[in-house]
């Protein structure tokens, strides 16, 4: 009999997970039924938003029970069908988590066609965080040609891919990003008009020196001192779309005061703010085909760049989720979990 | 020759506005050039907004200068004209400040007829507040059939058209206000469809109890408390138009922690609200004559009522623009100036 070996939520971590968050079990998978199909984990995106399902935490979705398969994006080949609808080596995108097999009746999964694009961009560019910058920055943020645009965690998925849609619409992109060989790509990879670094001691300078007609739209993923200094430059009329807040997804206590909320809403007031939080998946209806057709265009023109950060077996994924919360990987994480013929990196 | 009494702004207020805040002075007003009138202030409005011209901390507008006059919404009369669009005795809407007389070449003067509605509706419901109940609402709050919408200082000329209005649109109106007397209003003069007293030690066991589906709209103008309590009942998708943060016009330091920023920004993202801030003029020349078209039918067939505080005398606006920053009044806050033949109270 197959079997799959899972990464399971051993407890909810306090803080920053450790090992003992983790717990990993292999177990034999029952012979598939009829109409199920066996998938061979291939990539496991890892993704910040997974932190809160680690919580008990309210969130807008529930948490993953204690002893339960962690969830997550993946990316499989089809290693046994008893479907119709599925043959043996297809490739699917699928939502199987943080394991090395699964067995699905097919509900969810949708089919990738490894000669048009690699399958892993199913889980970045051409997935839920290309789909988060586009919906988000489009239908929220709606920059206008010569607006000035910024995004921080500016390599990442979203952030990368919200710098280059942000370009393609005319508009000018800042990225914000940690570290100088970052800040190197947003300008000669991603085409980004500027980039500042968050870890300079400079960086509140550099940020004002970056945004000389002020912001227009900021996509929000980070929070914390981030957001404190780009609030600074907010013109009247600004756009914030708020799609994560990643700095703080590791605290585990209410943060010291002054209480910034009260300015906050000043701010909101004073310069006509509008600040709208949202889940990509309530645009998918409305705006996934014409993502994928605008998104496809600019990766064929080259108007949109992605770069992936392989880290390889899933044994390394939650030292690999760690340093996600932390900024330590360079592009869309994802876990490589089983072998892809078609990689030749 | 005329005077005209004027109350000037003697030296900047911290915290409260006090005596030493407010200089009375008269002067002789010049003679009329071509195309000029005399207008003879009968009401003038007093809003929470005044009380940011009266600093120099950043805002929508710019501050009143030290020794400057007072700036605000008056409705006046016509006492003498050298303008041929004007005649003794016309009522006009215009922006004289806090004094007795005025000379105007005619730049922003709205005819009012007092045939139509009292003269000093024209600063309340027919006016800027009323428009702006009117336009963040409709506009940014956007009640449907059957949804609950939350506003405080619900007696107050933009709460009580606010809740008039959602309740004409078919959603359930909530207001907020300070004491038994308040309430009771909200109920039976303004038809809410229920009432909670901030003042009450229940406060927050009342604000549950009145919201059991949640809260779709939060008209925002007061902050502080209120907001607090309101932010734990906003559903998925609630919007929530920030109009003016009143509680918070006196503070005079940064408010203690926690910081509360965090919070409110992982609120806007796991319920995916719209915070949205607005001053009703954005919204003039597009919905402007919608408003007055809308508003007058409602005034008329009773489906929005408005309460008036009319305070007699300029000397007494400082007191009473004290008492509004706290709620001391009780409907749209007016002084009379001059007198009005209309008015039979």
């Amino acid at each position: 009999m197959p079997t799959t070996t899972q990464v399971r939520l051993a407890q909810r971590p306090v803080g920053t997970p450790d090992d003992a968050t983790f717990g990993v079990v292999e177990e034999e998978l029952p012979a598939l039924e009829e109409g199920q199909v066996l998938l061979r984990v291939v990539y496991l995106s890892l993704d910040p938003y997974m932190r809160g399902r680690m919580s008990d935490a309210p969130s807008y979705a529930d948490p993953v029970p204690v002893g339960g398969l962690l969830v997550g994006g993946t990316v499989c080949q089809v290693e046994d069908s008893r479907s119709e609808d599925w043959n043996e080596g297809d490739w699917v995108l699928s939502y199987s988590g943080w394991q090395t097999r699964a067995i699905s009746d097919g509900t969810g999964l949708r089919r990738l066609d490894p000669a048009q694009a690699p399958v892993s961009t199913a889980l970045g560019v051409l997935g839920m965080p290309g789909f988060t910058a586009y919906a988000g920055l489009l239908e929220i943020g709606r920059p206008q040609a010569g607006e000035t645009v910024v995004v921080a965690a500016a390599t990442g998925p979203v952030g990368s891919a919200v710098g280059q849609i942000a370009r393609a619409r005319g508009a000018r992109a800042v990225g914000i990003a940690g570290g100088a060989e970052k800040c190197a790509a947003l300008l000669d990879e991603f085409g980004f008009d500027a980039a500042v670094d968050h870890r300079s001691p400079t960086f509140a300078e550099d940020l004002a020196a970056a945004v000389p007609d002020g912001i227009d739209v900021y996509f929000e993923n980070v929070g914390g001192e981030v957001t404190k200094q780009v609030l600074r430059h907010v013109n009247k009329y600004a756009r914030i779309p708020v799609c994560g807040l990643v700095s703080g997804y590791n605290a585990t206590e209410v943060p010291e005061g002054p209480d910034r909320l009260p300015g906050f809403l000043g701010l909101v007031l004073r310069r006509s703010l509008t600040v709208r939080g949202f889940i990509q998946d309530e645009f998918l209806r409305t705006h996934g085909r014409d993502f994928v057709r605008d998104m496809t265009g600019w990766l064929a023109t080259g108007a949109v760049h992605y770069r992936e950060d392989v880290v390889q077996g899933l044994e390394n994924a939650p030292e690999a989720f760690r340093g996600l919360l932390t900024g330590a990987n360079f592009g869309k994480l994802v876990v490589q979990v089983g072998e892809d013929p078609h990689r030749t990196s």
